[in-house]
C-alpha cells in the first residue's frame, strides 16, 4: 500500500524527510511545478521538478491526468498557499495521459459534459469534494444509529409485493422478453418466472423495517430504492438511496425528536470532518451565483445554511396552522405562488414549504398532522378521523427533506384503510401480523440520501451527487 | 423515545430506582415471572408481578409475544442468572398476542418453519443474535474503511452493461410483459424501454469502483448484488450484499495485507462488541452438533474459529504450490476427495480449500497466482503468460470467503483479453479509458457479506443470515 498520502504529507512538519508519493498530475506549470493529487484530500501537493536534470522526454510526459511516482525531499514551501512541498529527486511516469484526447483538461467544464464523463469526473475538484462529502455523510449516518443503539437492517431490493404504494415500479424478470410463457387465460404466466411470481424493485424498505422494529426495537435501513416514473427533472432519480429508521414504542413526538437530532448530528459531522471540501463548494456556489440576478441568489452561503439547521430548533407546526399561515401570506394574496392555497386539504408545494422556512419562521420546520387522504395508508389516524400522524421536515432552499409518521398499530383500523384503498390483505398478511401479535405504537421516517447530499454540498442537480445516475433513457456505465 | 432499555437496566446498579420499560413478553411463568425482551440485548429482564393484586383479566393477557408497558422498582435479583429484576407496580397490556395462534411459541422451532415466518423470527434468541451480529459486522466494515481513509461509494444497481461477467443477470424492464414493442427485425425493441436499452441488475460494483479508485485513491462499495442462477443450495442467494474495496497504486501483496487486516479487524470487533450473542450462538451450535456423529462435528467452537482467524498469520501459498500439496495429499491418493486433483489448472473445490486450511496449514490461507483461464478477464496477467495475479482467501469450515486480484492496468493486454472473450470494447469504453489516462497498478477484492455473517454466527444456511432471503421461487415478504 501507498505509504504516504497527500493528505498526510500536507500536514507533516518533518522537513528534510525523504518521501515517496504516487498520484495524478493536476497541472504542470513552468516545466517545474507539479500539482499532484491522490484523492486523499481536495488539496494538491506541489512537487518541484529539477527540469535541468530531468530528461526532456520525461518532462513532456508530465501532463494533466498522468499517473506518476515521485521521490524527493519534503521541505517547507517558499510559495504561498501551502506549507510544504516536495523537491523531486526522481520521477517515474506510471501511466501517460495524452493531452490531446484527455477529456478532463485544467479548465472549467460544464456539469453536463462531466455527466457524460461520469467515470472521470471525480478527477475534478468539485466532484471529488462532492463524493468525499457523500462518503462522510454515509459514515455519519451509520455512526449516529450505531451509537444510539439502532441495528442496521438490509431490507430486500427485489420485492414480490406491489403494495408499498410509494410509486411506480420496475419489473424484474428472467422470462423470455419476446415470447413469455402464457397461462390458460392467455396472460403472462409469472408462475414460470424466476421467483414464481411477478417481482419488482423495491420503492421503500419501511414495511419490512417495521417487522424488525417490532422485535429488535430500533432499526434502520440504508439501501437503494427505485421509481419507474418518467420524471426528467433535476430532483428525480430512477435509482436512489434511502435511509429509513423505525422504532418501536416511539410516537410522533419522539419521531420528531429523533429526526431533528439525527439531521443535526450528520450535518455537524461533515462540518467537523470535511471543512476544506465544504469551503471549496461554498466558494464555487458563490462564484456561480454571481452570474445570477441579485433576487435569485441565496440569502445564505453553504456553510451558513448548514449552521442554520444545526443551530436552530426545528419549529413544529400543524398542517392546519401552516395552511392558515399560507392562506394569509403575502405571496398567496398577491398570487405570487404558482399554486395558490385556497383551502384545507391542499398538498403543499416546494414554494410553500420554502416560504414557511425561509420567510415566515426563519428556521427548519416540522409540519405534522396532515390530511389522511394525501398520505399513505399505513399512517396512524388521529382521533379527529381526518388527519394522520404524519410529519414532513422542511429545509431552506430545498423544502421537504424528511417524511415520516407514526404507524397505524390498530389491526381493525389498518384493515379498513387497506380495504378502502383496495390493498388485498393476502398481499400484506405479514404486515398485518405485526398488529395481531404484540402490536405497539411505533414510528419512523424516510430520508432520500441524495436530497441530503444536495443540501450539504449545494449542488443543484441530483445527477451530480450520485456516482452514476439512472434516469429515464440513461443507464450509462 | 423509550427512556430505558433492557440492556441498560441489566447493567444498572441503581437499586431502589423507579423504572419504566416497554417490551415483549418472552415467557410468563408461575403467574408471576415475566421474562421481558425489547431487542436491545439477547437477555431478558425478569419482571416480578404481584399476582395477588393484579386483575385476573390482566394476568391472562400476559402471554408470549404480548407487548407490555411495565412500571416498577429496580431491585437486586434473588434468583440466579441475573443481577437485577423489576418488582412490577403497574403493567399495561399494549398489544395482545393470542397464544392459540401466535406462531412463535416458547419452544424450539425448525429453521424451515421460521423462514416461513421471517417477519417474526427475530423474536427468537437465535435470529435476534444473528441479526444483531449482522448489524455489528456492517458497522465494523464501515468503520474499518472510514478509519483507514477509504471513501464509501454507491455503485449502480441497475446496469446497462452485461460485461461484468460474474454470472447470469435479472432483466429490469417497464415494457408490457405480454406484448413488448418489436423493432423492424422483429426483436424486442429495448430502445422503447425505460432506459432506452436493455438493463439488468448488477452482479458486481467492481468495474465502477475502479473508476473512483483511479481518482479518489481508496474506495469501497457495500451494496446489493444479484445472480439469476437457479441454485437452490444452502450457500446461494439470488440477492446478497457484497463489499468491494478498490485501491490505486496497490499491488497483489498490498491487497493481501489489506484483506487480512480487514478480516481480522471486523471479526475482532464483533468479539469485542457482541460477546453475549456469540456465546449464545456458540452454545446453540454445540447443542446442535451433539446430535451429529463425532466425525462430522467441528473441531473448533464458534469463538475458537473467530480467534483462529484473528490470531494466526494468513499463510500465502501460490496456486501451483497448493496443487502440489493437494496432489500428494492423503485424501487425494486415497480418493477421499469428491473431486480428485489430477493436474495443474484444476478449479479448487471447497473440500480442497478446507483441507489446506484445516488439515495442512492449520491457519487461514491466501492462494494466489491462479491459472488465467479459470479467472475473470480483468485480472493482471503475470509474466509467465499463463497465471494471473488473483487471490482467494480460505477460511476453516467454509473455504473461499474473499476473492480478489490486481487488475490488468495495461491497455493493450486488456484489449486482447476482451477480444479473446468477445467482450465488445464499446460496452466498456469507460473502463478502457482508465487505462488510457493515467493508468496505474491497482487492486481490490470482493467479500460476500452473507458468507462473512455465516462464518461469524456459525449458521449453516445462508437464508438464515439475511432478513428476507430471495432464492429461486421465493420472494415472500
Amino acid at each position: 500500500m501507498n505509504t504516504y498520502t497527500v493528505s498526510k504529507l500536507l500536514t507533516s512538519e518533518q522537513f528534510g524527510q525523504e518521501v515517496e508519493i504516487k498520484g495524478w498530475v493536476r497541472t504542470f506549470r513552468a516545466n517545474r511545478f507539479i500539482a499532484l493529487n491522490d484523492g486523499s484530500t481536495l488539496n494538491n501537493i506541489q512537487c518541484v521538478v529539477d527540469f535541468e536534470n530531468t530528461a526532456e522526454e520525461t518532462l513532456k510526459r508530465i501532463t494533466t491526468g498522468a499517473a506518476v511516482h515521485i521521490k524527493g525531499e519534503l521541505v517547507e514551501s517558499q510559495g504561498k498557499g501551502q506549507n510544504v512541498e516536495i523537491v523531486v529527486s526522481s520521477i517515474e511516469i506510471l501511466g501517460d495521459s495524452d493531452p490531446e484526447s484527455y477529456p478532463i483538461q485544467p479548465k472549467k467544464h460544464s456539469f453536463e459534459f462531466l455527466r457524460e464523463n461520469a467515470h472521470l469526473r471525480t478527477r475534478t475538484n468539485t466532484f471529488s469534494a462532492v463524493m468525499r462529502l457523500r462518503s462522510t455523510l454515509s459514515f455519519a449516518i451509520h455512526k449516529y444509529f450505531n451509537d444510539n443503539g439502532f441495528y442496521y437492517m438490509h431490507t430486500p431490493i427485489i420485492t414480490g409485493s406491489d403494495a408499498e404504494g410509494a410509486g411506480e415500479m420496475f419489473r424484474i424478470t428472467s422470462l423470455d422478453a419476446k415470447n413469455p410463457p402464457l397461462n390458460e387465460a392467455g396472460e403472462v404466466d409469472f408462475k414460470e418466472d424466476f421467483f414464481g411470481k411477478e417481482t419488482n424493485l423495491t420503492v421503500s424498505g419501511q414495511l419490512e423495517a417495521e417487522t424488525y422494529a417490532m422485535s429488535l426495537g430500533k432499526v434502520y435501513t440504508f439501501g437503494p430504492t427505485f421509481r419507474a416514473e418518467n420524471s426528467n427533472t433535476s430532483r428525480h432519480l430512477s435509482e436512489f438511496w434511502m435511509i429509513e429508521p423505525e422504532v418501536a414504542f416511539m410516537d410522533l413526538a419522539g419521531n420528531m425528536d429523533l429526526a431533528e437530532d439525527f439531521m443535526k448530528f450528520v450535518l455537524k459531522y461533515v462540518l467537523d470532518n470535511n471543512r476544506e471540501d465544504l469551503e471549496f463548494l461554498e466558494k464555487r456556489l458563490l462564484d456561480e451565483e454571481k452570474t445570477k440576478p441579485q433576487a435569485e441568489r441565496s440569502e445564505m452561503s453553504l456553510i451558513e445554511k448548514l449552521n442554520f439547521v444545526i443551530d436552530n430548533n426545528f419549529k413544529r407546526v400543524s398542517y392546519t396552522e401552516a395552511i392558515d399561515i399560507l392562506k394569509n401570506s403575502k405571496p398567496n394574496k398577491k398570487k405570487k405562488f404558482k399554486y395558490i392555497i385556497e383551502e384545507w386539504g391542499a398538498d403543499l408545494q416546494s414554494e410553500h414549504e420554502r416560504f414557511l422556512v425561509e420567510k415566515h419562521f426563519k428556521c427548519p420546520v416540522i409540519l405534522f398532522d396532515y390530511p389522511a387522504n394525501i398520505k399513505a395508508f399505513y399512517m396512524r389516524l388521529n382521533e379527529d378521523g381526518k388527519t394522520v400522524r404524519a410529519m414532513d421536515i422542511l429545509f431552506p432552499g430545498i423544502g421537504e427533506i424528511v417524511g415520516g409518521s407514526q404507524r397505524e398499530e390498530r389491526l381493525e383500523v389498518l384493515k379498513e384503510k387497506m380495504q378502502a384503498l383496495n390493498i388485498p390483505e393476502e398481499e400484506l398478511w405479514w404486515y398485518l401480523d405485526l398488529r395481531k401479535y404484540g402490536t405497539a405504537v411505533h414510528s419512523g421516517f424516510g430520508l432520500g440520501f441524495e436530497r441530503l447530499v444536495m443540501f450539504a454540498t449545494g449542488m443543484t442537480n441530483i445527477r451530480d451527487v450520485i456516482p452514476f445516475p439512472r434516469t429515464p433513457h440513461n443507464a450509462e456505465f
